[in-house]
C-alpha cells in the first residue's frame, strides 16, 4: 500500500502545492517517505464546507446507521493488518505489541460507541406530556433530546497514534453523536494517519454515507489555528501540550462565535504514599511506581509526575527500594527526536533548581540504543521547596518523577491543597491511613477528575464510569471526559420541541418509543 | 419588617461605608427607602471566603438535607407574605397578580429541585465492577458520579425579581447541586433581594447549615466583575443584557483559572408564519402574537422580536388584523426608568433605518399613566432589508416587534439560515405547511434551543423537558439550560473513584444502592 502524502478532503486526496514535511523515524532518525503536503487554506476551507454540507444528512441518519458506520471503521482498520502496525512502529517507535494492544483499544472504542448509539438512551430524551386543563395556564407538549453540534475538529495526539488520533476516541465519539469530523493529523505519524483515514473513507463508502463526513488535514500550528478559527467548525477536541492547548483554546473562545474547546492538556498526577502503607508494602509500591513511570517511556498523560511521602524510616526504606528499581529500569525509544530533546532539557532545568537532588538514574547500559532515547530519572526535593518553586510543577513528558519528602502530615496536606487541577490523584493507604488522612482524601477530590486508591493512574479504562478530565489546567473543561462512553456528551446540545406532531418527531421522542430507549416521561425514567 | 440596606455576608448584615444607591419606583419615579450600601472589596472577599470555607460541609450533607433546605427556603419565602409582594411591586412596577404567580413559580422551582435531589438519580452514577481476571490487564473497580463545582456567583435579573433573582432558578439549582451561592442582587429591586436573602438565611438556620452557604452582595458593574474575578468563585449564572453578559464572560474566561460562565443574553425569538396557517387562522395568530409581545410589557427574554411572513393577500390580511390588535393594546409600566428610556431610544434608532416603516402604535390613551411607561409598537420592513441591516437584529426590550415581509419562500428560507443563535424559534403551520417547509423547520433546529409549533415562545415551563438556552449569542453555552430540572447540571463535574472501599464511598455509589437511585451498572441502567 503506497502512501500518497496528500490531504484527504471529502474522501479524495487533494494536491496542495505549498510546503511539505518529512517525519524522521525515532528508531534511527532516518527520514521517512513520502514527504507530506501541508494543507492549503483552500483545502482547509473545502474540508469544513464538505463537513457542513453533509451535516444535515449525517445527523438525520438513524442511530443504527451511525452504529454500522463505527463498526465498519473498526473492520476497515483491522483489514489494514500488519501494514498499519508496521507504519505506526516506524513512525512512533512504539513496540509492535504495544501498537497491537492500542489497535485493540481503538477498534474496541469504535465498537463501544456503536453499542451506545445502537442502544440509544444516551440522548437523554425527556417528554413532558401536555396539561391542557392546568390553571392558570395549560402546559404545552414538551420533548427534549440531545442533538449534535455540527462539524468537529479533532487534533491527533502524538502519544497514541491509533487510540487518540485519526480514528481515536474523539473521532469515534463525535461520529457517534452525529457530527462530521475534520482531523488535524499529528505530524509525527502522518503515514499512520493516511492509512486510518483511508479506512474511514472506505467505511463511509460501504455505509453509503456522504464522504464529506470526514477529512484529514496535515500541517503545523498555523494549520491548527486555521481549522479552529473556521466559522463552520462547531467544537474542538484536543489532546496535547498545555502551551499548544491553551493557545488553541484562546482561538476558539475569541471567535465571533465562540465554540466549545475540549483540551486535555497536562497533569502532575500526584501519588501520595501514606505511612502505614509504606510500612506494610514499600517494595510493592516501589516496583509498581517504577512500572507506572516507565510505561510507554513515561509518555502517558496520567504518568505520576510527583510522589509525596512523609519523612521517616519507612519512607527512607521505600525511597531506597524505588531508587534501586529505577536504576535497573531500561531506557526506551521516545516518540520523536523533539520529545527526547525536550525531555533532556526539562531534566536539566529541574535539576538546576535549588535543593533539587538527582536521586536515581537508570544504570542499564544502553549506549547501543540508537534514535530518540528516554532514560528513567528520579529527582528529589522537600515539600517546602516544591510549594515554593512553581517551575517544579511543570509536566515532564518522559520516564521521570519527582520524589517529595514532607516533614509532617500537615505539610503533606498543605501541599495537596496548594495543587492546581489534575487528571488524577493517587493515594496508597491502609484502612488505618484512610481514617487518619480523611482531610487529604477530601482535598484531593476537589483537585482531580479521578482518584485512585492503592493503584496507579496509568491505564485509563474505556468504560461508562471513566472520568478522564479534571479541573483546570489539566483540562479546559472539567465537566466532560475525553475517555469512556460519556465522551459522546461533548459534541451535543439539548433541543426542546414544543407541540410537534408525532410524524415530525424523531424516533427518540415518539409516543410509542419505537427505539425502546430509557426516557424521562413526566420526570420518571422509563422505557 | 424594616429594611436595613446592607450587604448580607455569611448570614449577617455587614456595614460598608462606601457609596450607597437608591432605586426609584417605576410606578411614580419616587426614590425608595432605604438607600442600599454598595459592597466593599472586603465584604466581597469575605462572602467568597465564607462560601469556600463551608463548601466541604455543605457538599458532604446528604441529598435529603439539601432537599429540606430548598423546601425550607420555599416555606420562608411564603412566610414573608404580602410584605414581599408589595415590596416587589413598589420596586419593579409589576402587578401584584403577576408577582403572586411569579412567587408561585419561585417556590415551585425550589420544591421541584428538592424533589430532584431527594430522588437522587440526577447524579448520573455509573459503576463498572472490577474484572480481576481480564487479559491482558485486569479492570479496576470504577465508580463515577457528578459532584458540585464549588461557590457559585448568581446575578439577579431585573425582569424576574423573584423567579430569576436571589432565590430564583440559578440559586435553587446551585444549592441543589451542593454549591454555596453568592448573589449579586439586581439594583432595581434591592429591597426584594434583602427580604428573600433573609428567607434563605432563616432556612439555613432552621436546617442547621453553615450560614456561609449564602451571601447577598449589592453594587454595580465593578462589583459584578470583582465577584467573577474572585479566585474562590467556581462558576457564574447570569441572565441579562448581551453587552453586560459578554463582558462578564470575558472576565470569567480570562482568569488565571477560567470558570464556566452561563449567560442567558438575548434573543430575537423569530416567529415564522407559513401561508396556509395564515389562510386558516390569521385573526387567532394576530391576537396571540399581540398577547405574546405585550405580556409583561414585552420584558421577557422569549418575547418575539421578529415576525416573518410571505407577501400575499393572506399575509396582508393578517398584518391589518395584527395592526388593529396592537393599536388596541394598552401601555404598561416598565421595570425601571432606565429600561423605559432604552426602549424609546431603541425604537427611535430602529425607525430611522432605511425602509423601516412605523406600522402600528398603541392608540389607547394612557397619558395619565405616570412613571416608566412602555407603549406597544410594531415596525415593518422587507426580508431583504432585514438581512442587510444588522442593526435590526438587536434585541429591543419592551412591547415591540418587527414585522418582516419576505418576497418568496426562498427569501424566508434565506432569512432563517442567516440568523444567529436564538433561545427559541416559532413556526405557525398547517400539516400542509409542514410538508412544504421541511427545510425551514430543519434550519431552525440548528439555530435555536426550543422550537415552538403553533404556539408562542413566551411562557417558559419549569420542567424536565424544558431547554432554555440556544446557540451563541443567545446564551454563552448552548449545552446547558437555565430553566428546568437539567439546570442543575451546570454546577457539577464528574469524578471517578477507583478501587475505593465500600465505607469510603458516598451513598450514591455503594454496592447495595441505599438511595435506590437509577445507575449505570456495567453500562446498564438499573436501580
Amino acid at each position: 500500500m503506497k502512501l500518497h502524502g496528500k490531504n484527504i478532503v471529502g474522501g479524495e486526496p487533494v494536491t496542495c502545492s505549498g510546503p511539505t514535511f518529512q517525519h524522521r523515524s525515532p528508531l534511527d532518525l532516518a527520514p521517512l517517505e513520502p514527504p507530506f503536503e501541508e494543507a492549503s487554506p483552500t483545502a482547509i476551507h473545502r474540508a469544513l464546507e464538505f463537513a457542513d454540507a453533509c451535516f444535515g444528512e449525517f445527523q438525520s441518519r438513524s442511530q443504527q446507521d451511525r452504529a454500522k458506520f463505527l463498526e465498519a471503521i473498526a473492520d476497515q482498520i483491522m483489514r489494514l493488518g500488519d501494514t498499519l502496525l508496521k507504519q505506526a512502529h516506524q513512525e512512533s517507535g512504539l513496540p509492535l505489541d504495544r501498537l497491537t494492544g492500542e489497535r485493540g483499544r481503538t477498534v474496541g472504542q469504535l465498537r463501544l460507541f456503536a453499542s451506545i448509539v445502537r442502544e440509544g438512551s444516551w440522548v437523554d430524551a425527556r417528554i413532558d406530556p401536555p396539561l391542557p386543563e392546568r390553571q392558570p395556564v395549560p402546559r404545552p407538549d414538551l420533548r427534549r433530546m440531545l442533538v449534535p453540534l455540527g462539524p468537529v475538529i479533532v487534533f491527533g495526539a502524538s502519544n497514541f497514534p491509533l487510540a487518540f488520533s485519526v480514528a481515536g476516541g474523539d473521532t469515534a465519539s463525535a461520529f457517534a453523536a452525529g457530527c462530521p469530523v475534520v482531523v488535524k493529523g499529528h505530524p509525527a505519524h502522518p503515514g499512520t494517519s493516511e492509512l486510518v483515514a483511508g479506512a474511514i473513507n472506505d467505511a463511509a463508502r460501504i455505509c453509503g454515507l456522504p464522504l464529506g463526513v470526514f477529512s484529514l488535514i496535515h500541517g503545523g500550528p498555523e494549520t491548527g489555528r486555521a481549522l479552529v478559527r473556521h466559522p463552520l467548525a462547531k467544537a474542538v477536541g484536543f489532546t496535547g501540550s498545555r502551551a499548544a492547548g491553551l493557545a488553541l483554546n484562546q482561538v476558539a473562545l475569541s471567535r465571533p462565535e465562540p465554540i466549545p474547546f475540549f483540551g486535555e492538556l497536562s497533569s502532575l498526577n500526584p501519588v501520595f504514599l501514606l505511612p502505614e502503607s509504606l510500612k506494610e508494602r514499600s517494595q510493592q509500591i516501589a516496583d509498581g511506581l517504577k512500572g507506572s513511570i516507565t510505561l510507554g517511556v513515561g509518555q502517558f498523560c496520567t504518568k505520576p509526575g510527583i510522589v509525596i511521602g512523609i519523612a521517616g524510616p519507612d519512607f527512607t526504606r521505600f525511597a531506597s527500594q524505588f531508587k534501586e528499581s529505577v536504576e535497573k529500569a531500561a531506557s526506551g525509544t521516545m516518540l520523536h527526536q523533539g520529545i527526547a530533546e525536550s525531555y533532556l532539557s526539562s531534566l536539566r532545568s529541574m535539576s538546576s533548581i535549588d535543593e533539587v537532588e538527582a536521586f536515581a538514574v537508570s544504570e542499564v547500559n544502553q549506549d547501543s540504543l540508537p534514535g530518540a532515547k528516554g532514560t528513567p530519572v528520579v529527582l528529589k526535593t522537600s515539600a517546602r521547596n516544591f510549594i515554593q518553586h512553581r517551575e517544579l510543577w511543570e509536566e515532564v513528558f518522559g520516564p521521570y518523577t519527582l520524589l517529595i519528602e514532607a516533614d509532617s502530615r500537615e505539610e503533606m496536606q498543605k501541599l495537596a491543597q496548594s495543587l492546581s487541577g489534575q487528571l488524577t490523584a493517587t493515594i496508597h493507604a491502609t484502612t488505618g491511613d484512610i481514617h487518619a488522612f480523611r482531610p487529604l482524601i477530601s482535598a484531593l477530590q476537589t483537585k482531580a477528575g479521578r482518584i485512585v486508591l492503592n493503584g496507579f493512574p496509568t491505564g485509563v479504562e474505556v468504560s461508562p464510569a471513566m472520568q478522564h478530565g479534571g479541573p483546570f489546567p489539566s483540562t479546559t473543561d472539567s465537566r466532560f471526559t475525553s475517555v469512556g462512553t460519556a465522551a459522546i456528551l461533548r459534541w451535543t446540545r439539548p433541543i426542546c420541541l414544543q407541540n410537534f406532531p408525532e410524524f415530525l418527531l424523531p424516533d427518540e421522542l415518539r409516543d410509542r418509543n419505537p427505539l425502546g430507549i430509557m426516557r424521562q416521561l413526566d420526570g420518571q425514567l422509563t422505557r
